[in-house]
């Protein structure tokens, strides 16, 4: 082929958007077809202005020192981050709250029988890795939130401290009952394990780190490899987040100076007994020491022991006291007014403390994050503006109970209800695969916005790739090759006050799978162990940004704010479908059980020496009535449907709308999700009003999806679940409504 | 109730035979109706000969002092076992083979690099237990039949060492070829180890145990409790039993004093490469000193490292010589001569020889049996005399690879052929559930006969117990609460020459499941460990006699042999099911795969920096045409079905018939499995002749049923698994014939 004749091609080219996978849509959700182009123009001038030197500078700024709530550097950090939105030309403020808190003062640890040893509680420096060393500096090894105390018992091994855990011990004739228990990291979040141990009557709880969940029995260890060595703690949180995250004395309004406090004894999300956290160089001397049952296979680690329950003869002495005080958290929050549509907000969040430098987390997002505000800021520089208004949040106080961010959404509760469109949150981030969770009617945005990104490594869209590795991994067909579906959120970072108790449709995004390892809140977790290890030259920290940057200029831009509803509904379908199997499972699980122990069979397979407490009969399940979720399901289903043919007819209508119509419609969209919510809250806990995710109960992170059926039908409480029944069912249906209102007024005006 | 009134009731259930379980069917299967009464009450009198205390005493003697193959309290104990045996009334004799066997002369094995390290290689005694410290008598750790060797050479890892470690290990571009491989053991039989190692080129072979497979990661170790130590080492043969077990240099004859033997280079079973097995304190200091990329989740063992796999840098210098000589192996054989079908012979067996002690493998089998033989031998003795001939066989040499009895059984091949209706085995035996394999058409006979048994600690039959264990394990519904399915027969024990070789119908029996722990193939394995873990009071001893005894009595007074083919149908359809469903399977992944490559799928989903070598396209699995098995089970079927209706009308009908013709009854009868099997036998191992079903060429112990479709399925050849499909039918067809022709026989009585 001759040169000549390669230039028309070239040129066509070059005038085309970034290219899109084959067979994507190239119509953008939200958009007209005769704005996508340009919208695309734009992104890919966002792009342009990316830097990883940034995010590697400025992760290395912000990690030289300890930097958790209340520190001086967090301060500093605060300040410093504050200064850069400024610099971009946002309208940024540092607004801050004033958070009850505690810091160790007294950290005591020891066995007393059978033999005496004195847990060192302490995480070696690492040579060459400064930040290591500022031991002054750095809180040591705790869980915030533990109380006071001062207990001396036997020790009991309970896994991982999740209620099954307990029914097992039960079954063995074991209490912790006036015990000291010891459990693993894992199966929850950490701070659901001394509620379950307290609500079995321990008195004192350690957690510990088993080296087969991410020590060497996963890989090799700090600091020649990237897997917590002996000594690594995990800190951490062990307010009940699953209650309410935020301030333990001022649920539901925010933290200022001024509000109104409960006494401490009033405060709901306390950790009822005395919690540390361990390395388990510590805990091997108090495992080994452990004797009675052997323990159950699934519950042994990597230590070269023989697992055992207890109790004892290893006894333990627990001593902890700490500082319990007010100390500010500092919210950096920077705006950028929308031309147009400036009431419609558009937010995006990472948090900035860390348990110690916190590198990987939070840094490695906060620092993405940071390189999208300022590449936006680029944009404005040439004379471009968004249509809704950007607000970039860097929350504090996420560490201790997601802290910041939900003193700033109960703080300004209605505004947010009324303003807020999406919350888009980021948190920790490495090489790999993109996770994205969130509200199903961003689900075709994702996608979108995703699938027109490229993966550093592979150069396909950063779609393609997490489909590929979830389809390699024997994951569900069905889904094409460049489609992902928005898992479900639980809770564990920043979105959950956003969206469990407000409503806001909101969305969290990282990369990862392929960095290696974790030190996560430990003192390891430093810039020299992430540029080693994580994210090395931040490519994935960029591929965040150009990620999460499009999503926040699509939401910015968009004709009308770019929700759809029959990946919504799509969504929905699976969750009734899985309670709905739950109850037929734990139907014919019970029918089974019970007949095997009316036939004797449990008591003539059980081994006599064992001493197994047998299994006894349970209330049958009864038939529960899903019909009123299956209606409305269907009526999700045909508003899905009339929305998308109502938007499909309108951009090809040629009949233009005013920007105050097109406020009206984006209001309805985007504040349908409020209508999942219900001002009550669920059973047993108020604060988080979403009736379609939350974080379980017992779980913590995971999510437990239409939880007031679902929690209710895996506590057997048959009435309350058939009671909670036509309660989600209601929610949906007026989610559906808002739906229809929309489609409505769509159709009005392309009629 | 006044004492009067309850004579009567007394009086009536003395009478009554042992009592079976409610709803169960009290017919005999093989007797007429009015003869099951006197078998039970046969049966019963049985019964109250056995003793345990005579279990104690004989396991006790027996396992005072090393028994190995060729030592001096082997022929001790043989000619001990023989004066038993004429004492309780039996014909018996020792029969004598000389088996070209290895024992340890040097055995060294050292780290040269990084770090220098010399194996101990030596288990310490047991105060107090006095076997453990007879060193000079026995045989230290070794594998037998390892040839001699000096090799040295880098280390890698292979986890079990069974093919797809390899593949594991070549999709990561690791190469064994030149290396020493360190497997641990379990996965397959450890035969299989160094003879997959050698086909992938490497040079030497240790096999270590680890100890989540069987040491402190499953329990207490010894002396504290009944788990392996880090000194403790499994011996065992490494002998190729998956080719042919028995004396490697007279494959098919007998191996007397005067028989042919192969020149010890045409041996086709001696292990290629130098192999050793060790304990997990000599594999710890190795595998810690191994780098390179970290192994799989699954490989990974419970030792405090985190495993990798190599090549080195941790070298290894491996050096073995044995002295390789004749040694006589001695086969107690003691006959009860039958009644009036003396030709027809049951056959009962349990290795004596252990690898040191040998307390539970195989004394706990074989006390047993003894008390078994000499219980009938009573029955002798108050004039009953079986109808059938009874062989009651204490076999040698088992443990270096099934040989004494595969010698004995190519010896006497011809008349086995034409008098061996059942040969009936047990090995080691314990505390617990029990377990039964074997021919399908005995399926009927043993649930029978298991059902008359009393489980020791549960007081219900020991078929209920083993059903109700199935059931609460969540096993498969639809067999009753009182019956279970025969497992099919792999290896590893002496009914592989009855029935892999000449198509001998056999069952394999033992209990297990409860006793703990395990120390098999060391020094350990002694009286004292064996009554403290395993079997106290040797109840589940005296429960073994009591079943196997009924077996026994049942197949030697039956009226017609008891075999019933209702069973085998069913049997034949799981296992064509399976191998069809495996097809399939294998067709859905495939197609699955290769979609996925074609969409680049894997290629996308790689970690790039982890350079795993991306999966190949395979060869589409073709339609394989099934039909031919579809129209041989049809036969099956309708031949159980006729012959079912026969004999089920036959003891109705009044009519007797001679011994003569009982005679040709049986013979068509047992000599029907025979027609399972094809002289030239399977491919790759001639010696094996039954094609439904063998040891796997891979795994050695477990079965491949229907090996012939299947084996060359699993390796991907279609055109050969097409070719064995209509030779699998011919074969189940030529069994329905056989049938057939005794169901006419039968209906020409009755007509």
């Amino acid at each position: 082929m001759s040169f000549a004749r390669l230039i028309p091609a070239l040129f066509i080219l070059a005038l085309l958007p970034p290219p899109g996978e084959p067979g994507q849509d190239r119509g953008l959700v939200g958009f007209r077809e005769t704005q996508a182009r340009g919208q695309r123009q734009l992104e890919a001038r966002f792009d342009t202005f990316l830097r990883a030197s940034n995010l590697e500078a400025w992760m290395k700024r912000l990690s030289a020192r300890p930097q958790h709530l209340g520190s001086p550097y967090r301060k500093e950090n605060a300040e410093f981050i504050l200064a850069q939105f400024k610099a971009w030309g946002y309208d940024a403020r540092i607004e801050t709250f004033e958070i009850y808190y505690p810091t160790p003062k007294v950290r005591r640890l020891e066995m007393t029988e059978p033999v005496p040893y004195a847990a060192i509680l302490t995480e070696p420096p690492l040579k060459g890795d400064p930040v290591t060393e500022m031991k002054s500096e750095s809180l040591p090894s705790f869980n915030a939130y533990s109380p006071d105390g001062e207990v001396t018992a036997e020790l009991v091994y309970v896994n991982q401290g999740i209620p099954r855990d307990y029914e097992e011990l039960a079954r063995r004739g074991i209490s912790v009952r006036g015990k000291i228990v010891i459990a693993r990291y894992g199966g929850c979040y950490r701070g659901v394990k001394p509620k379950v141990a307290a609500q079995h009557g321990a008195i004192g709880c350690l957690i510990y780190s088993d080296p087969l969940d991410g020590g060497y029995g996963q890989g090799d260890v700090t600091p020649e490899g990237a897997y917590r060595d002996g000594f690594g703690v995990e800190r951490g949180s062990v307010l009940d987040i699953t209650v309410a995250p935020g301030d333990p004395l001022t649920p539901g309004t925010g933290a200022t100076k001024e509000a109104k406090r409960l006494a401490v004894r009033d405060a709901k999300v306390l950790a009822p007994i005395p919690t540390l956290p361990i390395g388990y160089n510590d805990a091997l001397p108090l495992l080994k020491e452990l004797k009675g049952r052997v323990a159950p296979e699934s519950w042994r680690g990597a230590l070269p022991i023989t697992y055992h329950l207890g109790p004892g003869p290893c006894k333990v002495h627990l001593k902890l006291e700490f500082d319990w005080k007010l100390v500010p958290a500092y919210d950096v929050v920077a705006f950028l007014k929308g031309r147009e549509r400036a009431d419609e907000w558009i937010i995006r969040g990472n948090h900035a403390d860390g348990w110690v430098a916190g590198a990987s987390d939070p840094l490695s997002g906060l620092v993405s994050m940071m390189e999208e505000a300022r590449a936006v800021g680029e944009l404005v520089k040439t004379g471009w503006r968004p249509d809704r208004t950007l607000v970039y949040c860097a929350w504090d106080a996420e560490e201790p109970g997601i802290i910041g961010s939900t003193e700033w959404v109960e703080e300004h509760a209605a505004e947010l209800k009324e303003k807020a469109a999406v919350y888009i949150n980021t948190d920790s981030n490495g090489r790999g695969f993109l996770s994205a969770g969130g509200s199903a009617s961003l689900e075709r945005l994702v996608n979108q916005a995703a699938g027109d990104v490229r993966d550093p490594q592979t150069g396909v869209s950063v779609v393609e790739r997490a489909a590929a590795r979830s389809l390699t991994r024997g994951g569900a067909a069905g889904l094409g090759p460049q489609e992902f579906h928005l898992s479900a959120l639980g809770s564990g970072s920043d979105f959950s006050p956003f969206y469990q108790h407000l409503g806001i449709s909101s969305l969290n995004l990282s990369f990862g799978g392929e960095g290696r390892g974790g030190v996560g809140h430990s003192i390891y977790d430093t810039f020299a162990y992430f540029t080693r290890f994580i994210d090395p030259g931040f490519q994935y920290g960029v591929a965040l940004a150009k990620t999460s940057g499009r999503i926040v200029l699509r939401l910015a831009e968009a004709d009308i704010v770019p929700f759809e509803f029959t990946a919504f509904s799509a969504a929905m379908k699976r969750y009734v479908k899985e309670v709905t199997e739950l109850a037929g499972q734990m139907r014919a699980d019970t029918e089974r059980e019970n007949r095997l122990i009316d036939q004797g069979a449990f008591k003539v397979a059980a081994d006599p020496l064992e001493k197994l407490r047998l299994p006894e009969k349970k209330e049958p399940v009864p038939g529960l009535d899903f019909s009123a979720l299956e209606k409305a399901l269907a009526k999700i289903d045909d508003a899905a449907l009339r929305y998308g043919r109502a938007i499909g007819a309108f951009p090809r209508s040629g009949r233009s709308m005013t920007t105050e119509t097109k406020k009206d419609l984006d209001r309805i969209l985007y504040q349908a999700e409020r209508a999942l919510t219900r001002e009550e809250g669920l059973a047993r806990r108020p604060w988080f009003k979403h009736y379609i995710d939350a974080p379980g109960y017992y779980t913590g992170y995971s999510v437990k999806t239409i939880p007031g059926v679902r929690e209710a039908l895996e506590d057997r409480n048959w009435a309350e679940a058939q009671r909670q029944i036509p309660i989600a069912a209601d929610v949906l249906s007026r989610f559906a409504a808002e739906i229809d209102k929309a489609a409505a007024a769509f159709e009005g005006r392309v009629k």
